[in-house]
């Protein structure tokens, strides 16, 4: 059976897009980073669910801790708050250096390790404009920089089924893949109760609301 | 003052290539992994002797330990032992997946925290022939997938200045820099003395016999 793997962060795109790649007749190893993100364990249950759920094959959680001794990285750096004053123009506090670029590489020495064919990244290009290895240029130049760096044989091929959709579209596709999102978690800054007000929040919120749905997770 | 990261084993390559950036006027950032190869200790001590001498602004030592759950790689899997066969045509047993694609894509990520505007690695095309991403052709391509996935204003080069050389040319380079080649450490396998069989003894001994020199370090 052919192989995919899916990086997994536990929020809602990532999780959508671990049903997506389930749905397509892949075997799903899933992926998880630590990075001392603020939210680190809160994600980390959200990944395991998730992994329970789709029945993933492999379930692989890698402490990426470097991260830490970046300062004014917001989603680490315990000085520097979140940004919650809304979505404005330009990178966001919460861009932590090349991030997708590195999970997207480690992606690939596993995809190479494990025989599998296509690495799942949740990106969005939209909602997330700001960030610049969200976008399908990068994710197109990343691919090919991957497969010029690994065995002549492997061959790898990054999947962003939710690339061009907008938040809305995301709510509506995760409730017809049954996607649980009540266990997801998208907020940036708190781990109990979501706060309603970072960027991410507001992207999730916004979504359900468009949608017509409600979400069940608990907001302060 | 410019700043460059040098991504530092501690072997001879990326020793020359600190000295290299150091005198084209850089300010000197080293970068080591630990990626539970089996010569770790003996390389980081290697890293602080080169970083100490080339009086780098910052010494940075990450540990990218998920590298030892991939199975079957001879530089870390303690089953598995390095290939002493000398070198062979195709990819040798003592590739890791994706390594410098991986090392590359954190240093931008530093380099980019750091303003620093060059990476510095020692890659050599020639003679690690096999090694896919030691080819010149992928460098460019991440060189290019990086900027294209950091900030608009991050502009990062990737500077290979041993990529055309030989080992007798590195040799004689080195010797021409003045680096102390006797701190570094190259032998795959070993820590006390370097072994002499393995393909990265070879190419060393190769080097200083055809520069018609003497390695100082001891052997077996």
């Amino acid at each position: 059976m052919k192989k995919a793997v899916v990086i997994l962060s536990g929020g809602m795109d990532s999780s959508l897009c671990a049903y997506i790649a389930k749905n397509k007749g892949y075997e799903v190893i899933t992926l998880h980073f630590n990075y001392d993100q603020k939210t680190q364990k809160r994600e980390l249950k959200a990944f395991y669910d998730i992994s329970k759920k789709i029945q993933a094959i492999k379930q692989i959680e890698l402490n990426l801790d470097f991260f830490k001794n970046m300062s004014g990285l917001s989603l680490i750096d315990k000085k520097t708050a979140v940004q919650t004053t809304g979505i404005e123009e330009g990178i966001p506090n919460t861009y932590v250096p090349y991030r997708n670029g590195i999970f997207l590489s480690i992606a690939g020495a596993i995809a190479e390790q494990e025989d599998a064919e296509a690495i799942y990244i949740g990106v969005v290009e939209e909602d997330s404009s700001g960030y610049p290895d969200c976008r399908e240029e990068f994710i197109d130049s990343i691919a090919q920089t991957i497969n010029l760096g690994t065995k002549p044989q492997t061959k790898i091929k990054i999947i962003t089924p939710l690339v061009t959709l907008k938040k809305e579209d995301i709510v509506k596709k995760a409730m017809e893949y049954q996607v649980p999102l009540e266990l997801t978690w998208s907020c940036y800054q708190n781990s109990l109760k979501a706060c309603g007000v970072c960027d991410s929040c507001r992207l999730r919120l916004k979504g359900f609301s468009k949608a017509g749905q409600k979400d069940q997770i608990d907001y302060l």
